[in-house]
């Protein structure tokens, strides 16, 4: 991964965490501390993204990425939007619960501003860009690369990978079932749910599949791990939830201290928060709402989103959708440089890097 | 993992594979070659196991071990008979369709014939025994101890890893969620279903939780994954996908195409053919009753296993049990002497061994 290692000092990148995680405070520590960090600009106006990159570009001169949501198909099938206003009616009780109306589905548009903020980092470029849920055209891709930006598209499969390399991405994030938050898959099938690839099992497929470099991602807590994942044949190691207990993440604070409570022993890939498979701690609204929620990504995402953060208002990690990947016992409340440079060191001890 | 290493050469262990692959002959050929090969007992009678224990010592002087299933806890709760019944009930077309009875739910007593071959492993020992669905007493694993014979249990999670090292067990085989064939969780609740860990995530918890050996297994197909288990942790790696292509496995020849078959793209844990959650290529039988299959092992196991053979004797691949870990596409179909040989020849490039 010439490009990419070349940004940054140690094969570790800081996974871009949607919803606040990924504050331009963590991102900026990250990459001050030899790692690279990402933004999540998912769910964000253009805007706001752009405000993010100012901040980290004032903390750093270090490199760091931007992450970006793929625009996703309507709900065209009849049974998809029936099946979807079964799930809103189902959450009537919540709304009542916690004292918030449902929100409003075709909140964002529905592409999350693709276009705008498409053009508004080729005007002005940052170092690296990722995509999740799909991968762009070849003429977003090359574009980005005109404009000097490193293009990383996640996948979960290897054919995805195929796609991405045959479309010109620079190189892909392969994310395995492990993964905290969203898994990426380019189309949303429900017939293949629970289908998802281990993370040792991709690394490997991948990297026969394709050329370019690959970023392995998903529940890795540990420099022992990087160095696993190097091992088998990535490039690099993307981490979220390792990252999500640093102070300078901008998670909920109930949901740092539920990574590693008592209380939640197992996590879920859950369509229950937005409509798309996401891995979770299993809480009382994953048990409740997790068996009937429909494939109908952003606009389940929109409805809960108001539950969610009264929930968080409440104090009640019960009713927020507490993002985890399958390490997150092993979480470590460190400050993130020191983190970035705590994995660097068991990486070196475990003879890679 | 001083004594289990010391019984052969490579860290590599072939998988039991219950209902056929594990041969005595691919035991044998993967012991000849320095790995260690398991005979599988399960679904077996005691006679049947002592005669392939038999065949093993005849042909070779190596070690090897035999894999146990620990007895399951009778159908008790009504819903959960009820849901055994409805799905005997939805059978009755495929009965109908392969032209055979389906079968009697309490074949073989329902435990496996544990006491049993228990009793035969202890009077002529075997240099190592494993166990699926559960950790056996202490006073089982201090005969087998006393026996001289190495114990390894199968987990899933960290918490049965310690409850494993509790009882006396010398080694745990963790078992990732990208394994083929039956997940070997204690307690099977269904509750729990799609919270299965993957592999490089539960090397470390286990590693983290307990002192004893760790292997590792799920989905490996390649020396370069054997090393990042061992990187991760692990003291050896159990493959068993990688074995089933061999020529001395017993696998049906139509398994054995169907892994690399592009009519079989994707695997999924399913309960359609035993009742217990097991790792499949998707076929019709999959799709069709795998939405539906109750937890009710071993129950559903005998009702199917006729339309199983049936299906095989038409050679019908949609009918049958297609066990599989998530790197199938990557079997190599050679001698397994060879293929211990190409994995130890691979896990030297990758820098261990």
């Amino acid at each position: 991964m010439s490009s990419l290692t070349d940004l940054c000092r140690y094969p570790i990148v800081q996974a871009p965490m949607a919803g606040g995680p990924s504050s331009p405070q963590l991102v900026a520590a990250v990459a001050e501390a030899g790692g690279l960090g990402f933004l999540a600009a998912g769910y964000k106006t253009a805007d706001a993204m752009r405000h993010e990159i100012e901040q980290v570009r004032a903390a750093t001169g270090g490199a760091f990425g931007v992450n970006l949501f793929m625009p996703q198909p309507a709900l065209a099938d009849p049974a998809a939007v029936a099946a979807y206003q079964a799930y809103r009616g189902s959450l009537a009780a919540e709304a009542a619960t916690y004292g918030t109306p449902l929100g409003d589905p075709g909140a964002g548009g529905g592409d999350d501003a693709w276009d705008t903020k498409v053009a508004a980092l080729l005007a002005e470029p940052v170092p690296v860009v990722s995509f999740t849920f799909g991968c762009p055209t070849r003429d977003t891709l090359d574009a980005f690369a005109r404009a000097g930006t490193y293009t990383i598209v996640t996948v979960t499969t290897a054919e995805e990978a195929r796609d991405a390399q045959w479309a010109g991405a620079d190189a892909v994030c392969a994310q395995g079932i492990e993964a905290g938050g969203h898994q990426s898959t380019h189309h949303d099938d429900p017939r293949a749910d629970h289908t998802g690839i281990g993370l040792l099992s991709l690394i490997t497929q991948v990297r026969e599949t394709v050329d370019i470099p690959v970023v392995a991602a998903g529940g890795m807590m540990r420099g022992a791990q990087i160095a696993a994942a190097l091992t088998a044949g990535a490039d690099a190691a993307q981490l979220g939830t390792a990252f999500l207990a640093c102070p300078e993440s901008g998670a909920h604070p109930l949901h740092k201290q539920a990574l590693t409570s008592p209380m939640f022993v197992r996590t879920a890939l859950t369509r229950a928060f937005s409509g798309r498979p996401a891995r979770s701690l299993v809480n009382r609204f994953v048990r409740e709402h997790g068996p009937d929620a429909p494939a109908a990504y952003p606009q389940v995402h929109h409805v809960t989103s108001g539950l969610r953060g009264a929930a968080a208002r409440a104090g009640d990690a019960q009713g927020m959708a507490l993002w985890a990947g399958q390490g997150h016992r092993m979480a470590r409340e460190l400050p993130a440089g020191e983190l970035v440079e705590l994995l660097a060191a068991e990486l070196r001890t475990a003879g890679r890097g």
